[in-house]
C-alpha cells in the first residue's frame, strides 16, 4: 500500500467513525515526514459551528501540535474533496499538497458535494450569489494598516 | 451615516483595537436585522491557529449566539477583504451579503492583501501552486457516503 492509500484510508476510516457516531461522513489527517501530525472529522453536528470541517479542524490541530500557524511541508489526506473554504486554509498555512478519495460526483447523490461553491466564487465578484461591496469608509485615527506597522515595529 | 458605514467603523475600531494588542489588524462583525449578532479579531498571533481569521471567528461566534449552523440573512461587514477561506464559509453558511473597507490593495505594501491566494485559486486545478490530486481509494467495507445515509435516515 502506498502513503496515498495509506493515509487515505486513515481519513476514510475516520470518517466512517464520525458517521457511526451522528456526524457528517469527512475525516483528514495532516501528515508531515512520512508522520500523522493531527486528525479532523466534520463536527458541524455536534457542534453547530459551521466551520467545523475535518480539513480546518485537522489544520487547526495540526498547526498547535507544530507550535506554529505555518504548515510549509504538511499534507493533506481528506476522505472527501475539500471544499474551498479548506483548500483556501491550505493555501494560507502552507499546505504542499493535498489527495482526497471521494469526488464532489460521488458526493452530489447524497448532497455532500461542494461543487456549487468553487461555481459561485469562479464567477467574477459582481456576478456572485454573495454580493460583496468594497465601501472605502476610515475612521478619524489614520491609516489602519499603518498604525498596525507602527506597533508591530516597535 | 447609513448602516454599511456604521458596521464598517466598528470592525475598523475592532480591528484597530486588535493591532494596538499585538494582533493582526482585522476585525469582523455579523449583522442581522440591523443587530449585532456577534464580532470577531484576527487571533492567529494570540492563538498560532492559522484560520484564526476575523470574519470566521465572527461567523463560529454568530452560529453559537444564534443556535444554528446558518447563518441565511446574516450580513458580514468586514475591516478588510475577505480571504477565500472566509468568502467560502460565509457561502457554506448561508450569509446574505457582505462588505469590506480597506482592500487588497490597500493591504499590499504591509504584506496583508490575499490577492495572491484567490489567483492561485482561480487558476486550473493542475495549474496549481498547491496540488490536489483524486486518489479514488475505497476501503471493504462499501460505499462511505451509502453509509452515512443509511445511519443518517434511521
Amino acid at each position: 500500500m502506498n502513503q496515498d492509500e495509506h493515509f487515505l484510508r486513515e481519513a476514510i476510516a475516520l470518517a466512517r467513525d464520525n458517521a457511526a457516531h451522528g456526524g457528517r461522513p469527512f475525516g483528514a489527517v495532516v501528515v508531515k515526514d512520512g508522520s500523522v501530525v493531527a486528525v479532523g472529522v466534520n463536527e458541524i453536528f455536534a457542534t453547530g459551528d459551521p466551520t467545523a470541517h475535518a480539513e480546518l479542524l485537522a489544520i487547526r490541530a495540526a498547526a498547535n501540535a507544530l507550535g506554529s500557524p505555518r504548515l510549509d511541508g504538511c499534507s493533506v489526506y481528506a476522505s472527501g474533496h475539500p471544499c474551498p473554504m479548506c483548500l483556501a486554509a491550505m493555501h494560507l498555512c502552507g499546505i504542499r499538497d493535498a489527495a482526497y478519495a471521494y469526488s464532489n460526483e460521488d458526493g452530489a447523490p447524497y448532497g455532500l458535494s461542494t461543487a456549487a461553491v468553487y461555481a459561485e466564487m469562479a464567477k467574477p465578484v459582481h456576478d456572485q450569489q454573495l454580493p460583496v461591496r468594497h465601501v472605502p469608509v476610515r475612521d478619524e485615527d489614520g491609516d489602519l494598516y499603518a498604525y498596525w506597522r507602527q506597533i508591530a515595529s516597535r
